[in-house]
């Protein structure tokens, strides 16, 4: 695949993560204070809203873009996503329909600059799941926790995740505040209550589910690839202190849901269609029902970086792929609607926390610094183990094709010290 | 607290479970097929959007209850649902206001049997936890499960829940597929696929959250108190063999996403009022955040029967009462809160399987039969030790007051058979 050429020439510069190729779909705040549904292509965002009202797009009898959430969208489904997409390259290709290429003023009103739009978050999150697929991920949290590299009985026939918390997902930007809790350390007596001292991220790629599906119906490992819209970015921080002492025996609660933070751009399963690559091979034979038909992970590359309050650059702290990932959404999607579970529109499916067999490609904090055995020296010559006040951590993620690279924009948030006292 | 006296005649019987004192708000199908907010009063319905529309009650300045659920109404706070029920109280009452009672016409628009009426899921559920705050039934688990009454280190510190699926929770009278799954049996290589084998109920109240909270701002159990709208009665339906396998390390998935059906009724806050009873001795200090400081439980006794397909009667398998909680909703609520998650109307919080002392008053299957080794006997003559396809189970409960008692209706469902093939 190579580049698809745009009369926006600011889409054709192999350093965007924008080109035509891509097409990403978000929701930004228009100059009349308005949230509409749009796209990104190179420097510049084309709010659908306006192009659906102009009758240019169509996608239901009722508009679907004047709304601060993409949901009604990819409730339409595949066939609508194709169309629409279709369309879009057609309206935005150098040599396509000239209805917005040669007409300035339409232009005026249907197109801001990128640098100036203020970005929310894209669509409604229905119901959150993270899961737990990434095998060098699950080793490393065995040694560390556990003492043993040992997966879990269960893990290589299982994508195992638990249910997260839809209310603490909030879009690229968003400061997180450091949580309260309980923890206990291992000689302690009792647990003690304050802030966290082992603030995490995970690095996580989040499949972000279209259509729906029926209470009491399991959907296949193919029907789940059609439901799945796109992908974002997603930085799932972890309170490590905080999950160590309450996750026995239910799962993690507390320490992951005070907030999740994902890309403002959701890069369609379209765009990243040439990019399809097979999950690694399995250790042990999956029950059939999780048999994947079609290559289900993608080559994305991802990168962390961490940059302290004040400091003038980054540090990037792993680089690494979400090809390295043992089951793809689908196989997650289908083995979370396998007992009947009911999937909607909205719904978001977190990987797992991405690590490669290189340390360098780590994908938390906890795994880099090995529990803080280890710590890390930033290029400002700081070292962490864990993350401090005023540090802002960034995902960025992007696939690579022929002369163009398909990207999601950033996933960043700043962590805001804790509460003094923890009640109103 | 004793009867007040209604004009609804059926309203004033001790056998009722909705006397004037009780007020449960749900959604109801109208003539016009229509749902609308409603009340129960003895035997009838109280079409709210009737009384609303007519200019006879108002919560805010927009209708609130020609809707398909309670959330608006409950959205609208504290203050507005006592003033509600200040003003039904008057309109119902023997000797109020007379603009309801003094109209046989608005009665007969207003006001249907409650035996004719189809009752919809009470309120959008916006996301699901499921604690676990009945110390019987943790070291039950503990026994059977992991062969020590011995209670989870944090048990006593934490009230331990998890992120249920808010997609999975139906209302009362919906039948339940039994869920195919992956399982494994102890003396098993490798894992296999089918039905669950062990399907079981978990007897449980929810607490069904009003008004909302702020990401990054917890609220103490003072607040939580406050913002806790009702109860309803809660069957947290589980497939013990497909949890087994797939809960740790993470907790429970699959095994608990195939349906929860609650009562169609919310009994309020308000109502429940006279029946508080506070939470029992603490067998360890909890940190200050958990204290309470006003009773946080509520006297309510509930039941669980059995019916088989084609059986004449059903078999009363358990009776407990809710004041055997460890923890109380408000206690839950604030925890869930106290990292920074926010809270939103519509949230669900599970109790916690309710399990007393003695036998008779175990809430789950599992232990009833004790994992199966101690089979029950049907009053039919037949026994049980899980769910078999075809069989009913009810949950009632009601707050028993001097010559009145508080009821929630019932809380049923129906297994059918496994789906014979997984996909469409």
């Amino acid at each position: 695949m190579t580049l698809l050429k745009s009369w926006v020439e600011s889409a054709n510069s192999p350093e965007t993560q924008f080109p035509l190729n891509n097409l990403p779909y978000g929701v930004f705040v228009t100059a009349d204070d308005e949230a509409h549904c749009c796209v990104a292509i190179g420097d510049m965002v084309l709010d659908l809203a306006v192009l659906e009202d102009d009758g240019v797009i169509s996608v239901t009898d009722e508009p679907v873009f004047d709304l601060p959430f993409l949901n009604e969208f990819m409730d339409a489904g595949k066939p609508a996503w194709d169309a629409l997409r279709a369309r879009l390259i057609d309206l935005l290709s150098a040599d396509g329909d000239d209805t917005l290429r040669g007409d300035k003023e339409l232009q005026s009103v249907a197109m801001a600059p990128r640098v100036d739009a203020a970005m929310e978050m894209p669509f409604v999150v229905a119901e959150y799941t993270d899961f737990y697929a990434g095998m060098q991920h699950a080793k490393n949290m065995g040694s560390i926790l556990r003492g043993s590299p040992d997966l879990p009985a269960n893990w290589l026939h299982i994508p195992i995740g638990y249910n997260g918390r839809a209310s603490s997902v909030v879009v690229s930007g968003t400061e997180i505040r450091r949580p309260l809790g309980q923890t206990k350390a291992p000689d302690a007596e009792v647990p003690s209550f304050g802030p966290s001292k082992r603030l995490d991220i995970e690095l996580e790629l989040g499949a972000v589910v279209g259509t729906g599906s029926t209470l009491g119906q399991p959907v296949s490992v193919a029907q789940a690839d059609e439901m799945i819209f796109g992908y974002v970015l997603l930085n799932d921080w972890s309170a490590r202190d905080i999950q160590g002492w309450e996750y026995q025996p239910l799962g993690p609660f507390q320490g992951k849901a005070f907030g999740t933070t994902i890309s403002p751009w959701v890069v369609t399963a379209a765009a990243l269609e040439p990019f399809r690559t097979a999950t690694p091979p399995r250790e042990k034979e999956l029950l059939p029902y999780l048999n994947e038909e079609k290559p289900g992970l993608y080559d994305i590359s991802l990168s962390v970086t961490m940059q302290p309050e004040g400091a003038d650059r980054a540090t990037t702290l792993t680089q690494t792929n979400y090809s390295r990932m043992y089951y793809s959404a689908a196989q997650q999607l289908c083995h979370h609607s396998i007992g009947g579970c009911a999937m909607n529109s909205g719904d978001l499916l977190g990987s797992g926390t991405i690590s490669g067999p290189d340390p360098s490609e780590f994908g938390s904090l906890l795994e880099l610094s090995w529990a803080g055995k280890k710590p890390f020296t930033l290029d400002t010559g700081e070292t962490r183990s864990f993350i401090e006040d005023g540090d802002t951590l960034t995902l960025k993620g992007e696939a690579r094709g022929d002369g163009y690279k398909i990207g999601f924009g950033e996933c960043a948030g700043k962590i805001l010290p804790a509460l003094e006292t923890p009640f109103k």
